[in-house]
């Protein structure tokens, strides 16, 4: 069992269903710090020009995934319209950038772990949008 | 003139209307930023227990507005529908956060301070979702 | 293996360990999450004024593991003296988290949890500045 | 007056110097904020691949400066040693980011800018180090 899902199991609040909302925030997380890595790996590229969309996307999806999982990892007083508005953004952010990312994903590898992640993220921010497991 | 006035006006992309986006995007960070100041004041009065709603709000209100701050900011190859995806959850994080700081606003001056901003970026992210300056 | 793992083993710059940085950068994010939401479960305790300088060093700790997380991860002609001197930085936060942490981690999980994960990513940090394992 | 001024003289901790605070605060966001987008003005140029180490070092730098805003802008229980190891880190970064946006400075308008925005950032960081205004 994660780290996360034990805290938020405890938090004071006592969601009802905690490891949903606990996969939804590490799949917001990974996808998020991936997509650093990742703009980082396109960016040493010897080819790096075609790489520049790429990077772009990553790099927003890193934003947008890190500021979604703090949002929806906090239980205490939520606002469910911010949280369903930072979801859709989230799965858009994360649509966008799995779909460059894919483009490069036959031919560099980190891409393609990249791209994994972001339809991942992007399937739990649906799933955390239609409560739905 | 800011110099993110100045680095706008000066990127490569050379966007028809800098000065707008820029005005967006400092009210983005003027706002994410001042959150952060402003849930810590809250958390330093001795009557914390009655501003744990402010408090939250705040923290939820700068991830958002640093992460809708970024993404604005990045002129090049930009997602049309991810702007406008990010710039309403903004708009919606920044009502929310002012309506709870204005709450506080005659008690705290600090919550006070921070409500304005909140409102001035809730009207910026609007403006940008409008086109209109 | 973790995706973080597979990205960094196929960056461009083939670092010489990648399995250790990707083990540094992932108990600095984990720590850096963690953080969040355990200022959050904090906040929502009914005895929130004695746990004042447990969020506020959480909020920290989060800030300060996400920057060196991201510097770590980023292998792209890296600067050894910032990485140096971020890890010290965040090696000193996740002490001081994991302290205040452990005050409370008999009488509330969600502290325990953190606390752990601080003293982990401290280590990590450590391992990192001393080039070991 | 700026509103960071504002809101920190009005914090309960009632810092002895809330002026000198707010300037550090206002220097270090300043330039993690332009640092991000002088990144993306660097990637969109067609030269990109002469830009690689400047775009890397604009990133740290602004995950660097936001944390050390952050963390500075708390005056909650503050602990004077990761104030000082984090400052020490975000003047590290304004350096290498300063000496490598310098490089560009001539040819690129947004380099020089972001140049003056990170020796301004070093300076306020070692003036905060120092306690000197």
């Amino acid at each position: 069992m994660e780290r996360i899902d034990t805290l938020l199991a405890n938090h004071p609040q006592r969601p009802p269903d905690p490891s949903m909302i606990a996969a939804g925030v590490a799949a917001c997380y990974e996808c998020g710090n991936l997509s650093v890595a990742s703009s980082d790996a396109c960016l040493a590229e010897p080819r790096v020009a075609e790489l520049v969309c790429c990077i772009r996307t990553c790099l927003d999806c890193s934003d947008v995934c890190l500021a979604t999982a703090r949002v929806v990892s906090r239980l205490t007083k939520p606002s469910p319209m911010l949280v369903e508005a930072q979801l859709m953004a989230c799965a858009e952010a994360c649509r966008i950038c799995a779909a460059e990312c894919e483009i490069h994903a036959a031919m560099y590898e980190h891409c393609r772990v990249c791209a994994d992640a972001c339809r991942a993220c992007e399937q739990a921010c649906r799933a955390l949008l239609h409560g739905a497991p």
